[in-house]
């Protein structure tokens, strides 16, 4: 498969635009574990997944995190590009969670294809409104559910991206993506084990009873 | 002051987009305390804001509220017309905080602009990219900072806005700002008034230190 297969308006540029683009994209591997972009240090351009999976979250000025979304093929990651947007005020880091290929599209590029082509531009919106609904999500999880039905609802999703009922998580990393503190992660799974929804061993959560973790999600 | 001089890309449009435009406008009053859009049950346009204050909120099942952003003059609500992007999966809620006068566009006319003018589109995105951005900072502040610091910005922030430093404002009206409970905030509001802070009567807060308040909200 090719770039052209997986950039979405392709069709609807004019033969000029997609020579451009073209010229300007470059492919881009990020090992897993690595970052592949770091909040406003960086102006990486837009992230275009062949294959893989990103993380995107944010940061507290004390370290702490939490996950926003993340990107799996076909995606595409606006907000390294943020440099070309100044109405973007806020600062992501990006982190490949699984050997990741993505094209590199530079901003400089994708902004002048932006003001050209109308197809573009809404393209963008509709990314840009896909990831704000993606916030707003969060933001009522955040807000308005109680923190085990957050974290039955987290495992439970991790175990389909995983293919696995094995889950190798550390209550540290689960307290990143959901940022919060790793007590709190690591008391609530004690109570899931005890039970009997969980059985946790040192660096990993087994699912034991996924149909009591989903009841409890639905609550 | 005209439709024409509010609309950000007004002459980039071609004259028969511009025509067109205006003959879909139409003219809304909002008084003080009513609903110019509610969640998914209207679709009502986006809404160009001539004068007054709008109040843009999410509310849970339980009928707990929390305020994302206001829009004043010149703001334009574009998730009162979110029936036109499938893309955006959630509902707000406006309301007026004050008389508010504003223009109506009918969503499928914004949309068929949208889709025909790179201009048109590129400014939904930048509008987007600034709603995105208060959001985002909203989600950081609820993450990582006490709500001490919260509640103190929120005083100075009405104070600034109403040019008052006598604020009538209910502290069950202040809970739904920031999105806890009432006594969650009465006794955040109690301690600022031990220190001196504030002055509290029957629905209305004095901020009777500001000072004090701008190095707990800078801490």
């Amino acid at each position: 498969m090719e770039f052209t297969d997986y950039f979405p308006v392709w069709t609807r540029l004019t033969p000029e635009q997609q020579r451009k683009l073209t010229a300007a994209v470059t492919k881009k591997q990020f090992p897993k574990g690595s970052v592949a972009h770091r909040g406003s240090l960086d102006c990486t351009g837009l992230l275009l997944v062949e294959s893989g999976q990103l993380r995107v979250y944010i940061l507290s000025d004390e370290g702490r995190e939490i996950t926003l979304y993340r990107l799996f093929a076909r995606d595409m990651c606006l907000f390294s590009a943020a440099c070309m947007m100044r109405d973007i005020q806020f600062e992501i880091t990006v982190e490949a969670e699984r050997d990741t290929t993505a094209w590199m599209i530079p901003p400089e590029t994708y902004k002048e294809l932006m003001e050209a082509s109308a197809a573009v531009a809404n393209y963008t919106n509709e990314m840009m409104s896909s990831r704000f609904s993606e916030v707003m999500w969060l933001l009522e999880q955040i807000m308005w559910r109680s923190f085990d039905k957050r974290l039955a609802d987290f495992l439970l999703q991790e175990s389909v991206l995983e293919e696995n009922a094995v889950l190798n998580l550390t209550h540290e990393r689960i307290a990143n993506h959901l940022g919060t503190a790793r007590e709190v992660v690591t008391r609530m799974l004690r109570y899931f084990q005890s039970e009997g929804m969980v059985k946790l061993s040192r660096g990993s959560v087994e699912l034991t009873d996924p149909k009591r973790l989903e009841a409890l999600r639905a609550t």
